[in-house]
C-alpha cells in the first residue's frame, strides 16, 4: 500500500494540478483525483518524481488520506461541485475538512457550509488567485470556514502561499461560512476597476494624444516604476509593446488584432448584485461591469456608430501633461474604486456577521494576486493605524492624494467626455470623491418628490421624526 | 344574501380602499377584506352609497364572489403576500383569477405563477403605478400571467386604468408569469433615473450660479411648457415654490428643511441586480441607485466634507446659457436613461421568453404612472415605426436629439465635474452614448489582459475564433 497523503486534491485541470504540485514541492505527499482518470494518469507520468498518490475512484481516494481528512475541491462551479460533494459525503467523517477552492458565489458557499455543518464535516470555501502560474509558484489565498477546519490546514496553506515582500504569507483566515468566497469576489470587482480605469487611460491617451502603442508602453512601463507600480500596469507595458502573431502584418500591435468585446466570468457581477442588495455604493466597478456589456454588444455599436455622431468641438492639450494628469487620474480613480470596494466588505461584515479584517486583506494581496500593487502596503498601512477605519478616503494618506489629483481628474473626466471618449469608471471616481465629502446632497429634493407623489415621509434637518408635508388637498 | 360580487379586493390600507372604489365606480359591485376587520369597516361606513359587500373572513370574502372568481389582493409583499395565497388557495376553484396588485419581486410571482398553476387557480402580477390618487382616480396598470385570465378581467382592468390622450387605456396584457411585476419594476428603475437627472440639474443650478428656489421653480414650471414636460418635472416646480410649514421661520423653502438622505423601497436596485444578471448595461439607473445609498451615509459625509477638499478651480458661465444648457442635458439624459431602460426589457424578454411588446409599455406609461411624460408619445411612435427597433438611440427623432444636445450635455458635465458637484447619473448618460457609438472600445486591451494573467484567450478582428498569445514563456 502506498503512503497515505498529508491532502488530497480533486481536478487535475491546470488550476488544481498546479495547486498539487505547488502543495508537493513543500514537502507533503498529495492525494490526486480526477473524475476522468486518464488526466490523473497522464499528471502521474509527466511528475514521476513527486510524491504523488493517483486514485481513480472517490472511494480509493479518500482512503489514501490521512485523518482527518483534508481535500481541496479545484473543479467547476456549481452542479458539479455540488455533485462531488454529495459523493463525498458518505465517504468522510465528523472532523474532515472540504475546501472549495472553486470560483464559487459566496451565497451557495455559506448553503453548502450549513448543510456540511450537519454531518460534522468542516466546509471551507477559499478564494484563490493568481491565476495558473499563482497557483503553482505560491497564490493569495482567501480561506472562509469554521476556524478549527482552517488550523487544520493552515500550516500547508501557509507553505504554498505568495510571500509579500516582508515575508508575510498572503493568506489568513477571513471567517466563517461564505466570507472567503465573498472576499475573492470583491477582489474580483476590484480587478475589474482596476482594468477598466487602465482601459480608459490607455484609450485618452491614445486617441486624443494619438500616441503609439510603442510610445503607450513606455509610458505604462514608466507608470510601474512609481506610486503605480502593480502587475496589472506591469503587463499593459508588456502587451503594448507586443506585436501580432498570426496576421499578415507582423508589425501591427497585437492588441489592435484583439476583438473589443470584453467577456467576464461572473464574479465581478456578482460584486455589483450584492453591493446592491446590501446597499453599498460600488459604482466604479459596477461601471466596469456594465462596460464590458457596452463592449459585448459589437454589433449595435457598429450600426450605431453611423448614425450617433461625436462631438464638434476640438479639445487643446498637451501631451506630457495630458500623460501625468491622466496618470495622476487613474491614481486617483483607483483610491475611489477601493474606497468603494473596502467599504463594500464592511457592510458585508455588518450585515452577514463576518468580523473581517480589512488590514488582513489588503496584506494578502500584496502578492499573488491579479490585483498585487505598491498600493496595497498604503492600504495595510491605513488599517494598521486604525482598524476601524470607515472608509479609505478618511485615512491621511489617501486623503491627501485624493486632495492633490482630484484637478488631474477633473481635467481628465472633461477633456473624454468633451473628446467624445467614455469614461464611465473615471467619472464614476469624481462623483464618487464628490458624493462622499459633500455636507448636502440634492437628495433632500428627491425625499420632496417622494414625499409628494408617494406619500413616503420625509425626515428633517433641525428635528427627528418622519413627516408628511401637504402638497395637495388630499382625497 | 347581499349581492354577489364582480370582484374582490383584499387590503383595505389606502392603495386597496382607493382600488376598490376606483373599481366600484365604473359600476361594479366589490367584494373587500382586510385581515384585521375594523377597517373593513371603517371604509364601508365612510362609503355607505357605495356597492362594497364587506367579509369578515377570507371563507365569506371567497363566497361573496361570482365565480370565475377574481381577487385583487392589495397587500404587503413578501411573507404577508404567501401567507393569504396559502389560505387562499384551498378556497378557490379551478379557472379562479388571482391578482397580486404589491410591489413584488419578479422572480417571487413566477415562482407563485408557477405553483398555483398545478391547481388550475391563475395568477396575474400586476404592477399598480400612480399612488394614492392614482389608485382612486386611474393607474398606469402592467399584468402578467395566464393569457385567458387576463382576458377575464381585461373589461374591468380597462375601465379603472389612466386614460392617455388619445383615449387609450394605460393597461395591456405585458406577458406570461413575471413580465408584468418585472416591466413595473423597471418603469420604478426609470423612475430613479428621472428623479437622479432632475435632482442633479437642480443641484447644478442652484450651487453653480447660485439660484434661489424660487427661480428654479419657475425654471421647471418653464421646463415643463417644452419637451420635458412630464409629472416629476411637474411637481419638481411646485416642491420648489413651498415653503416651510413646522419650523421657526415659515419662509425658508421646504426642500432646505428636508434631510439630505434618499430612501428607497426595493424596486430600483431590484432593477439594477437583474440588468446584472442578463448583461444588460443599464448604468444611469443604477448609478441612481448608488446616489441614495451614498446619500444615506450622512454622518460618514459630514465627516468627510471635513478632510476632503473640493476643486480650487472657479468655472465660468452665464446663467441664462447654463439653464437651457441644463435643459438640453436633462433631456438627453432622459433618453440614455430610456434607452438603457428599454433595452433591459428586450434583454429580459429574449431572456425569460416574453415576448413583451415594447411599443405598448410606453403607451401605458403615458399616464398614471410616476413617469408619465408627453416624452413616452415618441417612444410608443418610434416603435409604432418599427416594433423591432433594438435601441431607442437607432430611432431617428432621438438620434436627432442626441446629436443637437450632446454637446450641451457634454459641457454641464464637464462644468460640474470641474466645479465639484457629483453628476453621476448625467456622466453615465454622457459615457454610454459614447461606448454605444464607439467602432473600438479598449475591450481589446481588456481582452489582451484576461489572456495574459488568466488564458481566457481572445478573439480577433480579422478571422473568427479564440486564440491565445504566447504572453511569456509557460511552465
Amino acid at each position: 500500500m502506498a503512503d497515505q497523503a498529508q491532502i488530497g486534491v480533486i481536478g487535475m485541470a491546470v488550476m488544481g494540478k498546479n495547486l498539487a504540485l505547488n502543495i508537493e514541492s513543500r514537502g507533503y505527499t498529495v492525494g490526486i483525483f480526477n473524475r476522468t482518470g486518464s488526466k490523473t494518469k497522464n499528471v502521474v507520468k509527466e511528475h514521476a518524481d513527486k510524491k504523488l498518490v493517483p486514485s481513480y475512484s472517490l472511494e480509493d481516494f479518500v482512503k489514501s488520506l490521512e485523518t482527518p481528512r483534508r481535500i481541496i475541491m479545484m473543479i467547476k462551479a456549481g452542479k458539479p461541485t455540488d455533485a462531488v460533494i454529495n459523493e463525498l459525503i458518505p465517504l468522510l467523517s465528523k472532523g474532515d475538512v472540504l475546501i472549495d477552492g472553486g470560483n464559487t458565489n459566496f451565497h451557495s458557499t455559506m448553503a453548502r457550509n450549513a448543510k456540511l455543518d450537519k454531518s460534522g464535516i468542516n466546509f471551507i470555501g477559499m478564494g484563490v488567485s493568481g491565476g495558473e502560474l499563482g497557483a503553482l509558484h505560491g497564490p493569495s489565498l482567501m480561506p472562509g470556514g469554521q476556524k478549527e477546519a482552517y488550523d487544520l490546514v493552515e500550516p500547508i496553506l501557509t507553505k504554498i502561499a505568495a510571500k509579500a515582500k516582508d515575508g508575510k504569507p498572503c493568506v489568513a483566515y477571513i471567517g466563517p461560512n461564505g466570507a472567503g468566497h465573498y472576499v475573492k469576489m470583491v477582489h474580483n470587482g476590484i480587478e475589474y476597476g482596476d482594468e477598466e480605469l487602465i482601459d480608459e487611460s490607455y484609450n485618452i491617451l491614445r486617441n486624443v494624444a494619438k500616441m503609439s502603442t510603442d510610445d503607450l508602453s513606455n509610458v505604462f512601463k514608466d507608470w510601474n516604476k512609481g506610486e503605480l507600480n502593480s502587475y496589472l500596469v506591469d503587463i499593459t507595458g508588456d502587451i503594448l509593446s507586443r506585436k501580432d502573431d498570426l496576421g499578415s502584418d507582423k508589425s501591427k500591435p497585437i492588441v489592435d488584432m484583439i476583438l473589443d468585446r470584453g467577456a467576464n466570468k461572473g464574479t465581478g457581477k456578482w460584486s455589483s448584485e450584492d453591493a446592491l442588495a446590501i446597499g453599498a455604493p460600488q459604482s466604479l466597478i459596477t461601471e466596469s461591469v456594465y462596460a464590458r456589456f457596452i463592449s459585448m454588444l459589437k454589433d449595435e455599436r457598429m450600426k450605431a456608430s453611423k448614425v450617433l455622431p461625436g462631438p464638434d468641438n476640438k479639445v487643446d492639450f498637451n501631451t506630457k501633461k495630458l500623460t501625468e494628469e491622466v496618470r495622476q487620474a487613474l491614481y486617483f480613480g483607483k483610491i475611489m474604486s477601493y474606497a468603494q470596494g473596502f467599504e463594500q466588505l464592511r457592510f458585508a461584515s455588518e450585515n452577514y456577521d463576518w468580523n473581517l479584517k480589512y488590514g488582513e486583506l489588503a496584506q494578502i494581496w500584496r502578492e499573488g494576486c491579479i490585483i498585487r500593487a505598491q498600493f496595497l502596503q498604503n492600504i495595510t498601512d491605513a488599517f494598521d493605524k486604525d482598524p476601524k477605519l470607515t472608509n479609505l478616503l478618511l485615512d491621511p494618506y489617501f486623503a491627501d492624494i485624493a486632495k492633490k489629483y482630484q484637478d488631474s481628474a477633473r481635467d481628465v473626466v472633461a477633456l473624454a467626455t468633451k473628446a467624445g471618449l467614455p469614461v464611465p469608471a473615471l467619472s464614476a471616481a469624481v462623483s464618487y470623491y464628490d458624493s462622499y465629502r459633500a455636507q448636502v446632497l440634492p437628495a433632500n429634493l428627491l425625499q420632496a418628490q417622494r414625499d409628494y407623489f408617494g406619500a413616503h415621509t420625509y425626515e428633517r434637518v433641525d428635528r427627528p421624526g418622519n413627516f408628511h408635508y401637504t402638497w395637495y388637498k388630499e382625497q
